[in-house]
């Protein structure tokens, strides 16, 4: 067997997220599985690193499949050809490479990226509407900077997700956690790295971050919202928009 | 009377262009001129400094309305806020201002600069697909950044536009035109700056330093194009969603 790795960008505006199911086209799965089922003439399923929600947008999404070595001639370059002649244009495959056999998207991901993108400007930048999620009123980033630091290292983000389950941990490691703000644009970029994240995390964080911006919470605040284990006690889910999964790495 | 100046910005994507036509809704004139004349509860004309096209984007158009002084109370804060509250999240007014009485957006405009912005990586970049025209293949940048000085200076662009008018001169002068490369992007901004542009004008040069940048047409054919005074010996008109109104002078 051949084992195809993808990189993969793509605008997520339109789209009901990355995971396949039943019944919807609009997933990134889909539509990739369609075009590369149809340029190999077999049902094809792919594996990606993380599954972005409804909405999000991927810099560098990471994906990868299998296909039976006798059954296909393309080089990794006619795929790269094919697949983006197909795909519509707010997807992207920008790299198609062999991987090693034993290679999974999913499982071997040491660390992803995701970033959450505001617009602080009293008016929006409305090139950025469909990336960056507009808050009108001056956040405080100086604050958020202090809060963000409560995230880094192994914690348990019960309180920072909205799908519980009783028998999965709920524990993560955040490797770093960045508040970058870019004065002369009004834009703000707050950056997480961690060996994985839980359904919504990052947009509950972000909105945590941003209630402690608009002065809504204390920075010391925080601990108190991990230790309750309770998602009530933590901040809005910011919206999708603003998200983007921007480094996958192996 | 007061007389409202306007700089607006939008997305023109989903717009089938600046000015208003009967019974279209989706003009950016109408969208303005229906919020302004709700704020205001009266009808209420806008004059905008240049009418783009179909799919067409600008970072700054600039427009203006007269309202009676009596009727009208609101500052230009106020209007500011009201106008952006109800306008989609594509279209946005960065600056309401008290202009002279006798200031008129479209007559007083001294020059515009419009900017055709390509993306000649091998695959689009999926977040610039609205905003950048893709060209796959590997533009010669130094030829167009030739044959681009031929456009600057006072000529006859008959043969640069596709809407004649016998009684119309067609001699425009361009200020500036040039080539902006940025080469780790592979993002090429094609720019003119000038005392006003025709029909299509700009779409149809870019399109033929295009065709130049392909190698389908010489440098020194451009000379040629003018003397023809006809559309047809020109290059092609390049799609709008690479076009932007990105200033306005007074």
């Amino acid at each position: 067997m051949r084992n195809i790795k993808l990189i993969i960008q793509y605008d997520g505006s339109r789209y009901s997220g990355w995971q396949r199911r039943p019944g919807d086209e609009r997933t990134i799965q889909y539509k990739l599985e369609n075009v590369i089922s149809r340029m190999l003439d077999t049902n094809i399923e792919i594996i990606g690193a993380g599954r972005t929600d409804r909405g999000v947008h991927a810099m560098m999404q990471t994906a990868n499949f299998h296909i039976p070595e006798s059954a296909v001639t393309f080089t990794c370059g006619e795929m790269l050809e094919y697949i983006n002649a197909h795909l519509p244009s707010d997807i992207a495959v920008i790299s198609v490479s062999e991987a090693d056999e034993r290679f999974h998207a999913r499982f071997n991901c040491i660390s992803k990226t995701y970033v959450y993108r505001i617009d602080n400007r009293r008016v929006q930048d409305v090139f950025q509407s469909r990336f960056r999620t507009h808050i009108q009123e001056k956040l405080d980033v100086a604050a958020m900077k202090k809060a963000i630091k409560y995230f880094e290292g192994e914690h348990d983000f019960t309180s920072f997700t909205s799908l519980k389950s009783k028998n999965k941990s709920a524990v993560r490691t955040i490797y770093s956690a960045e508040i970058d703000y870019m004065e002369e644009d009004s834009f703000i970029d707050i950056r997480f790295c961690g060996n994985g994240f839980l359904y919504n995390m990052v947009r509950i964080i972000s909105g945590t971050l941003i209630e402690i911006g608009l002065h809504k919470r204390e920075v010391e605040g925080v601990p108190g919202i991990f230790s309750a284990k309770e998602r009530a006690v933590a901040g809005y889910t910011a919206p999708p928009e603003g998200l983007v999964l921007e480094k996958t790495e192996y």
